[in-house]
């Protein structure tokens, strides 16, 4: 099951109970953390997200909004005594603000912690269950979008066929990989008749901080669902175009054209304290939109 | 009128709602910042703080849960607009810290922002109304306290006798400050029968994190009221030396020896998730004993 808990869906400040961008990605029992603003961990407890099971970390971009939190969250597994290696991922200086931080402190880290610095288009991580990757998006500094795979399943075995046609079990892997069988006789069993295909992997992309920007259609295209920025609403789309922001119309344009299927829209600025308004201003143009809340799961 | 607002009073990690350090010292419309943990922001927001009345911000150590919330509150207020002056005294290698965060974010204030690095001890702040002093504390890393003394108001006119003995106008402020008035004819109109001696400044101590360590007593003596750090009860003095903290009994005793009034404890550690023990414990020692509890605001 992949899925996404949002922790924050706010711009800069914090207001009206809205709290800076962070998301929590769950998948097979492992929770990849996307962006962690002020107040994350404490989210966290809110919201009841098991932080030992958090590896790896994906920070878009170095605003505050999306890493102020980090320090904090990294020290505070120290002192829980968090056991398994974390993975950062970020724009480069990341690592040396961090170690500045946990060096002044004196503090050494009980668990093994790995900076990767993220640049272009690039494959993060890669297993036989999931494929994560970075792309850039158009903001006022480097900043990255994050999309999730997840990796198609083993094919099923339909057991009466196989048996009738006598596969033997030391074979059973390779059906489920797609082989065909061949007996001692030479006569070839296909596949399709004794596997049925696995339902496809489901895919979620994170598009970050951002200008309308087409160039990040080919990376997302088809994706389950998209988390997309909508700081302001349309009335406001050259505000958004100076500040490197997008409005709610132009985050549904993008799921339009990306032919996504659903789109999840965040990042409000401080100046809304409702937001009914992009919920309907996207749906207007994208219909399967829904406003991130904080504190709710969606499930892919 | 010079009180102290607690905006968090855990130790390390936040836990059972209970936040890391920051606090509020207001003193004559101006609120003066004592350490900034993460989410003090927030915490502004939930307790109606007003953030555009803080000129001075005091942080302690740099130990995360004293400062990890310094660099989002700066980048708000550039964001909010905030217009005067800030002043951040702070242990040296802080500055270094803000600074690159600011500069990877391309962040430029829009107001002056000036650090002060602590030493010693010291007198940091001056003015007609206010005396702010820092004075070490025995912790892991260089650690700081910081006593806040009222100025002593001007005398008060008498003002039946003032006429009566005929001390003209422009000389009312010389009164005021304690002068005695000569007349013409030679004659000594005494001060203390014009005037009557205005009431004692008040004064607040903030003992930081530290071990049980005596020579703090000199700069806190006779104090109205100190906040002592507790982040252990008692039978676990030992871990509290190890690990440069103190006891609710050690904070009593601290509080005793220096003849304060009052005595606000706090820094409690996450181990614990009700608090009446610690305020039990003190008070067996010294009874003018309170838990600081975030949001509530002590008057001195």
């Amino acid at each position: 099951m992949l899925a996404v808990t949002i922790l924050g869906n706010n711009s800069a400040v914090p207001a009206f109970d809205r709290h800076p961008t962070s998301q929590v990605v769950t998948h097979d029992g492992v929770n990849y953390l996307v962006d962690c603003g002020e107040g994350t961990q404490i989210q966290m407890i809110n919201y009841k997200i098991r932080r030992g099971k958090i590896s790896h970390i994906f920070i878009s971009h170095l605003h505050g909004d999306h890493y102020f939190g980090l320090v904090g969250l990294l020290n505070s597994f120290g002192l829980l005594g968090h056991q398994q290696e974390l993975h950062v991922y970020a724009p480069s200086p990341l690592q040396e603000i961090i170690e500045m931080q946990l060096r002044v402190a004196d503090t050494r880290l009980c668990y093994q912690l790995h900076f990767h610095t993220i640049s272009g288009e690039a494959l993060l991580v890669d297993n036989e269950k999931i494929e994560i990757r970075c792309f850039p998006t158009q903001h006022r500094i480097e900043c990255y979008g994050f999309t999730f795979r997840e990796k198609r399943k083993p094919r099923k075995l339909i057991l009466d066929s196989v048996k009738q046609n006598n596969v033997p079990l030391h074979f059973y892997d390779n059906l489920k990989d797609g082989e065909d069988f061949i007996t001692s006789a030479g006569e070839v069993i296909r596949n399709e008749w004794v596997t049925t295909a696995a339902p496809k992997g489901k895919s979620y992309a994170f598009c970050a901080d951002t200008r309308y920007f087409e160039p990040i259609i080919d990376h997302i295209r088809d994706t389950d669902m998209i988390y997309h920025e909508t700081t302001y609403l349309d009335n406001l789309r050259e505000r958004a175009f100076e500040r490197f922001h997008s409005t709610s119309k132009q985050a549904a344009l993008i799921a339009k054209k990306a032919n996504v299927k659903r789109l999840l829209i965040g990042h409000f600025s401080s100046k809304y304290d409702t937001l009914e308004e992009f919920e309907k201003e996207a749906r207007d143009v994208f219909p399967n939109t829904d406003l991130a809340l904080e504190g709710v799961t969606y499930r892919i």
